[in-house]
């Protein structure tokens, strides 16, 4: 079902990351759902967490684990999120923190766990440590693939990410993996995205690279609203590129680097909108003419998680009416919807809050055949503007979530 | 489809309220989709409109006409909102008032539009006023249930409630009728109510009745999130049962006509929501615990809008986890996951923020098993609460809202 997701790149490695995986049967047999990412001694990272209340087990421990030291190894589980454990959920993350430093010969707090899948049900801790073995035998530069399929849930497709260039003369290399289809919803890290780049950074500019690229990639998705409690997205760098050390968020290197990391994380995020459950359209949200960008947001949003739009673009309809409508209810201070104008591609076809007098029916039909919609909202209020990506409502997307977990 | 709606009882007629339909072919041949409601002179009315700004045409009409005098006479047609329309959408509008104005003999500002159907076509201004005279040349107190009828769109059934009772020693009627089944959502009107009553009140106490009774029915509903262009409600107050004018929003007559305007806009709001489109389950989302009811209501809206636990509900899956996702990502001031518990009728599922000890799967199966379902949150930092109803989002939701207009 995915939405034009090409086949898995090669993915680059990134010199001091090592990934492995093994199927520990946590909730199905015979699947990659335990994988383990190593870093190299002198690995800085960053991270974002979901910002829902209800924080799984992993993100609580992890967010602590981070504050104290920098990781020497992430340990990513699919099939449970421990997430609504209580106390039992976050006895069993520690434990299996601990089991990963004992085969390691690690601190209990260099390790970040993380988990994704179902909510409420106790981790398989023991499932979990006896496939650790496999995880660290299977360490390899060269793991990256392996461990895109390890952390998939409902997601038909892996999704990865690499890039290479220059950053002052030293060739830097940035690859990623995500996964993500369902309670997807800006204002947070996606699922769960792991992010690895050779380059020689300062923590004030690792820091200040995630939080810009996500402000710019996972936060700017959005499939059903809904937030999970499990998100959780993580910038690894080794300093193994041997560039200078970039210590300052501006000037011309961390630009190009911000540039380059930022390509991967949108890479991965738009590949989450395009596997997003149910989905068969690929639909990148623009609106302009707002007073400030955070205005243009909410009604970006409010357009994408309107079940109505959403239903129309599954349908191909063209029905311009639903988005006007949607945008009339945007939680914006202001609104003149005498200036509001709504594009299909680059068919205008509303003008002044009213049906543009040159727009036919034919036109929007042409336009929401393909897989790919750009719809362009222009308030006419101001000079800001943002963009998101989304998806249609399916028949699909009813169905998994309905018979998920059953 | 609709969830345990009973067939339209009988509706008593309203002394001074005269209903009257007709045939007009405006979307489709052969069925009533043009309404009028004629009110006796001296007739009071108060109404509540769409908070969305893109207004249609006709709300925008009502309540200019509503603010210059009091009406004389409804006209609502059905198949198309008329909004997204622009100046020709206001002319067309004025043209219909215009006309029954002239078959009427009463002046146009008399008048009050309304519309419901597809919005940004025209409305087709011949087909209306050729239908004029067959609505009036059937005007009768007894009309209700024609009317009921007359102002459907996807609905599956006609939706109207009756009630009758002694206010200061004097018997008062209160009836009335509404039509939504999408794009359906609080803080408005519903869809098109039309209550009238024969009890005699001044205009302080009218705008208090349809304010707090609205508050209490037609803006605790959602089905999808979406706010209509159109949404209108109207009460009526014709006078005519005698009783001595209630003239302050306070004391016991108020009180008891109060309760009985909200008990009719209540079944009225209920029978929307069990006839949302696609609904198999009508769900009480109860929030208690919080600091205040604004906030409560946050917390139940949150819940009703995730398209995750609404088709969880679908599926009759007892999902916990996805409500509690939806409750940490409610937009309040102040959560404490520990404190927050989930019931499902009376079967506690959550306590302190992860799964009761002793809560059973088998439990929450037999509760999810019937059509009317009961949710309680616990928030555990207050004393307010607040309730709404809602359903859940099915296959036929997305294949109504995928296919209508094509």
């Amino acid at each position: 079902m995915a939405v034009n997701l090409p086949p898995l790149p090669g993915l680059l490695p990134v010199p001091g990351i090592r990934l492995g995986t093994a199927m520990a049967g946590i909730r199905k047999k015979n699947r990659r759902d335990l994988v383990v990412i190593e870093c190299a001694p002198a690995t800085l990272a960053a991270a974002v967490f979901t910002q829902n209340r209800f924080c799984a087990a992993p993100v609580l421990i992890a967010r602590k684990h981070l504050d104290a030291t920098p990781p020497r190894a992430l340990l990513i589980n699919t099939g449970c999120a421990n997430a609504g454990t209580g106390t039992p959920g976050m006895d069993d993350a520690g434990a299996c923190c601990e089991g990963l430093a004992r085969n390691m010969g690690l601190e209990v707090n260099e390790i970040l766990p993380f988990s994704t899948g179902v909510i409420g049900e106790r981790l398989p801790v023991e499932r979990i440590l006896a496939g650790l073995p496999d995880c660290i035998g299977t360490l390899d530069e060269s793991g990256w693939v392996e461990a895109a399929h390890g952390i998939m849930t409902t997601d038909t497709l892996p999704k990865g990410s690499s890039r290479q260039a220059a950053i002052a003369g030293t060739n830097v290399t940035v690859t990623g993996i995500a996964k993500g289809a369902g309670m997807i919803c800006p204002n947070m890290a996606t699922m769960l995205g792991f992010v690895a780049t050779d380059a020689s950074v300062g923590p004030v500019v690792l820091n200040a690279l995630v939080r810009d690229a996500v402000g710019a990639s996972f936060n700017r998705i959005t499939v059903d609203g809904d937030t999970s409690t499990n998100d959780s997205c993580i910038l690894l760098a080794t300093g193994r590129a041997g560039n200078e050390v970039i210590e300052r968020p501006e000037g011309a290197a961390y630009q190009e680097l911000l540039r380059l990391v930022t390509e991967v994380f949108t890479e991965l995020a738009q590949a989450i909108v395009r596997d997003a459950e149910g989905a068969t359209k690929f639909i990148t949200i623009e609106v302009s003419g707002g007073r400030d960008e955070d205005e243009c947001l909410e009604v970006a949003r409010t357009i994408a998680h309107s079940p109505l739009v959403k239903t129309a673009f599954f349908a191909s309809d063209p029905n311009w009416g639903r988005i006007l409508a949607a945008v009339g209810r945007a939680r914006i201070e202001r609104l003149d919807v005498a200036s509001v104008s709504i594009f299909l591609n680059d068919i205008c076809m509303a003008r002044n809050g009213a049906r543009a007098t040159e727009y036919t029916e034919a036109q929007g039909q042409r336009a929401m055949a393909g897989p790919e919609i750009v719809l362009r909202v222009e308030l006419g209020d101001g000079r800001a503007c943002s963009r998101l990506w989304t998806c249609d409502l399916s028949h699909e997307y009813v169905r998994i979530n309905a018979e998920y977990r059953t």
